[in-house]
Formats: structure tokens, sequence, C-alpha cells
């Protein structure tokens, strides 16, 4: 700590609290308590703690706009976010700007800096599959500048968030499955590492023991993403002796995929094989036959998060700190599953 | 002008001359006739003109960030546009942000001073339809930031460009369904005052007349740009006595209305009707029939921009003042008119 000034970071470390306490600590918020609001004064003082420069110009100097980083520009879900988020920021006569990490933890943590060195006045993000550190966003938060984190966010950072119900979203597609008559309902999924798809594969297995079907674990079965991969995938799973009667895929193109080997094997779509994706791309809607889904409503996630920042941006008095909330996903049924 | 200082604008104006032989003219650049400087020169002492002071700022502060103003973020042409300028941008270590004008000019205005006021080092920009009126991009000039149109840009502006050949691909798209046997091939096309409109149509007279085929202004048809306007306007044309045996479509929706048109019909894709689309969106290869298009390799329009404004921001030595680069659009023929 020798060469750097002090951060709230550096406080909430020593004290074994979060950064959000001690910021209202800082600012005598009743809402902590008066020993937490005591102690974290004395050792700021101690420490010779300063708030950043920055951030007091950042607080007396509005620049009216907000700085988005999305893991990706070219997909219909984020693009579709960012126009929520322009909806809500139109009303309040704010600009947006947007950059793309395009996945990568070291463009994200340029992006932030960049939006911190343009003074934006508040940041909406999106992790990368890969962000596991969070320095970059802690000194979002040590130089006060409000953010809300939608879609990929981390359950390690105590920031508000917007964030999508996966496993809700999957009871609702398995169970429309087996109420079309399916019996057995197979699951394709991405790799096992990632959060959302965990949180589906929850969803199934409920949806599977509310109406008592015992789980098949050769149901479950990965791939990658893509279409092409998909279909080898299906290809398999429909050639066995005991081939599923329907597919929930995890994703619109692992769902066309499925789709196109059920045609190769001959298989009528939804009586042989019905099939449910997910996330409402556009292609989904013009697919023959035309692809069920779940939509994640993904203009709402992008309002929400540009509510939830005005709030903090205008500090109004029923603004809690921390909030998260839940935008749910609704089932589209089409071709694919409609019986 | 009493209240205002004097910019570069004003010394073009009362000279008649281009903002771009101004701004070289001071800078006493031997491109520009002695004579013209010698002017130049004069006028800007008589008028008491001072370089902006935030030009003067921009010039010797770089931040290393280029903005980007697209018309909407949510379409897969401008968003792999991006996807083009920020693999350039990556090269040079430069970080990308992006804002959208919705298409209306007020917001791309905001945009364009948002951007001069966070220092953009360059900024890469496509106009909105309605964009009739330039002070805000002579502003930019005015302030010396490079900068680079593509796609929407306008004659009356002396600024770099990327531009398509939109006669050229509907004169490909054209002379691809006459060879494939065509005598009748409609043009399904928007609003008459669109640019892009007006060159296409000129691709597709000039098609017909390279291939001796009479033209049949009843023939050539206007909608809006949606997969349903399409539809019924094909539904129209394909019942007609002397109906079309093929559509030329200005982009891939209307191409997918009038496959869907056909269908309705009974006419057999593509030996009843061939079909061409424009744009290669992303659904028009997984539609049933898939439909040919014109790719419009937005990838490299975004790169060509992008190595034109480092040309700019880096002064390269063979980098004259304004360029204009044409990106082809590649003909990808698919079953729609695979004959």
């Amino acid at each position: 700590m020798a060469n750097r000034p002090v951060t709230i970071k550096d406080i909430a470390e020593k004290l074994s609290i979060s950064v959000s306490t001690v910021s209202r600590a800082l600012k005598n918020n009743p809402e902590i308590s008066l020993t937490t609001r005591e102690a974290v004064q004395k050792l700021a003082k101690e420490l010779k703690y300063q708030p950043n420069p920055l951030a007091v110009a950042l607080k007396t100097q509005k620049s009216n706009t907000i700085g988005v980083v999305v893991p990706q520009i070219v997909s219909s879900f984020y693009a579709t976010v960012v126009k929520g988020i322009e909806q809500i920021a139109d009303e309040h006569n704010y600009q947006v700007f947007v950059s793309s990490s395009n996945e990568r933890i070291e463009k994200e943590e340029k992006n932030v800096n960049g939006f911190l060195n343009m003074r934006m006045d508040g940041i909406i993000l999106s992790l990368t599959r890969a962000t596991t550190t969070y320095d970059h966003i802690h000194k979002i938060q040590d130089m006060g500048v409000p953010m809300v984190l939608f879609d990929r966010t981390s359950k390690e950072l105590e920031v508000s968030k917007v964030v999508a119900d996966d496993a809700a979203a999957a009871h609702t597609a398995v169970t429309h499955l087996i109420n079309g008559g399916a019996k057995r309902v197979a699951f394709m999924t991405g790799p096992e590492f990632m959060l959302f798809g965990t949180n589906r594969l929850r969803g199934y297995k409920k949806a599977l023991e509310d109406k008592n079907i015992p789980l098949d674990e050769t149901l479950i079965s990965r791939c990658d993403f893509t279409v092409e991969d998909a279909k080898s995938l299906a290809l398999d799973l429909l050639s066995r002796v005991n081939r599923p009667d329907a597919i929930f895929a995890i994703n619109d193109d692992m769902a066309i995929g499925a789709i196109a080997a059920a045609k190769e094997l001959g298989l009528k779509i939804p009586n042989d094989l019905a099939v449910v994706g997910f996330s409402n791309s556009r292609r989904s809607r013009y697919m023959e036959p035309s692809v069920s889904t779940m939509d994640q409503n993904p203009k709402e996630v992008g309002r929400e998060a540009a509510r939830l920042l005005f709030e903090q941006m205008e500090k109004t008095p029923d603004a809690k700190a921390i909030k998260e909330v839940v935008v749910h996903a609704d089932l589209i049924v089409r071709t694919s599953s409609d019986k």
C-alpha cells in the first residue's frame, strides 16, 4: 500500500466488510450501524483516506453520459439490451456509449478505464465469460461511479444487478414439453462451467421431478453452441434405440441443429420430436418449422438496468444501495413444439 | 458571426472553397496552390481566426479512442461493421466507443458533440436516413478531428468515405437471375427518395439492357422494408396474368416475403420463381428454401473505414486528404435462385 493512495476497498478489507458498507458508513448513512460507522470513520482517519479527486470531479461535473460494456455487439441479445438502456437514457436526456469486450477480460478492463477517464456518469456492464478477477470493477466502486451489472454477473460482487431466472425459464420450457405428451425430454447444453447452464439444468431436473419423471442422465448431453455441433450430437441422440421424444436446447442454434438432425432422420416435428430452444433469436421465428423458444425480454433487461442506474445517479430517496431485479423469460410456442 | 469565433468554415464560405482546402492552406500544405494559400492566410488574419482551443487540446492530448456513430446498433450489418473497426483498432491499441443515432438527426448531433467533448482521436460515422444538414459534421472538420463516413454518406461532404457500389451489386444479382433463365425479372424496392434504392434500380436497368431485355416499368414496385408488406405486394405481383419469373428484392426481408407469397400461391422456388435478396442477413441462410443474396462485406467496410481513419490520424505520407474506398458486394447463390 506504500505507493498508492488508500481506497475504500482497503478499508473494507481491513474491517472485513463490503465496499458499499464502507462507502455508506463514510457518508454517515443511518442504514449502517453506529458501531460500524464509527469503526470505518476512525480507520479512514488513521489511514489518511482521501476521496479520489477524480471521483470528486465526477460528482461535481456531470457529463450526462452512460457507458455500457457488453461481451459482444454482434449479438441481437446485447444489442437489444442496449436499445432498452437507450430508451430510458433518452427520457433522462442522457447519451449512451457502448464498447465491446469481445469476451476478453483485458479489453473489458480497458473499456472500464476508458469510460472512467471519459467521466461517464454511470456504467452498465455485462462480464465476459472469462472474468474472474474484479479489480476494474472495484475501481468503479472506489471512484464512487454508479454501476449496474446485467446478464453475466458475479456473486462475488456487491453491486446492483439485473439477472435472469434461468432455472425458472428452463422449468417452464420443460414443463411445456411434458404437458405436450413428452416422456423422454433430452437436454442439450454447453460446457459445464457456465453458470447459466448450471441453472437451466437445475430447472430441467426440477420440471421432471415435479411431473414424477425419473431423471435419465444419458439424456443430458453437451456440445458447443453451434448449429453444426448440435446437429451431429442430435443425430447421435436420435439414433439411439430408446430415443428422446423431445429436446430442450440451451440456445436456438442448438435447437435448429436438432431439428435439422430430426429432418435428416425422417422424424416429424413436432409429433415425433418436439423442440424448444432458448433466447428468441431472430432466425428462430423464420425457420421452417418455426422454433419454440424462451424470450429473455432483453429490452426490459436494458430498461431495468438503466432504471437502477438512474436511481443511483439521482440518489432517489427510496434507492437502496444494492438491488437485484429479476427479469423473467416468456415461453413462445411455435410450430416446433405446438402439438 | 458577431458572437461566435470565426471558424475554418467561415473562411471556406467566404472564399467559396472547401473546408479541407482551407485547413490545408492554413498548414501551408504544398498540395494547395500558392495563390489559394496566400488568400486563405490573409483572410484568416483579417477575420482574426484562432484555432479552436479544444481542437488544439485534441491534437496535443491523445486519448487512443475512436468514436463510432451508427444509425442502429440492433442491425447485424452495423454491428459487423463495428467488429471490423474493432479489429483494426485492436492492432493499433485503440479503443472503440459506439453510439446509436436511432435514425434521428438530433441524436446524431448529440453523439457527435459527445464524442468531441470526450476528446476522441477520430470519428467514424454513418448518417441517419434523415440527415440533410451538416453543421455537426463541419464542426468535426473545424476542430481538425480525423473522420471517415461509411455506408450512408453524402455527396455534399468532402470527407473520406467507404461506400458500396450498389449499382454494380444490383447488376450482378439481376444478371445472375437472367443467366438462370429468367425472362421477366421484377424489382421490389423501397421508398423513392433513398439513394441506395436509386443506385440499385440503375443496376437493375443496366443488367436488363446488357441482356437486351426491354424494361417493363410495371415490374418495378415499391413497399416498406418488411416481410409482411413484401408478401402482400408479391401476392399481387404473382397473381398477374403476365407474372414475373424472378424477383430481385432490395433486402432479404422483402425476398423472404416474396418467397412466402410464392409458397402460398403454390409456386415452386426456384423453378417457377427465382429470388435474390440483398445484405446476407443471418436469417437468409437458414430459411427454407435458403435465400440467395448480396453480401456487402460489412466487416471489410469497417476495416477499410478504420484504415482510412488511422491514415489520417497518423498522417502517413501517402495519405491523401480525401479518399473514397469502394467495398464490393458478393453474390451468394443459395436455393432460392440455384437452378
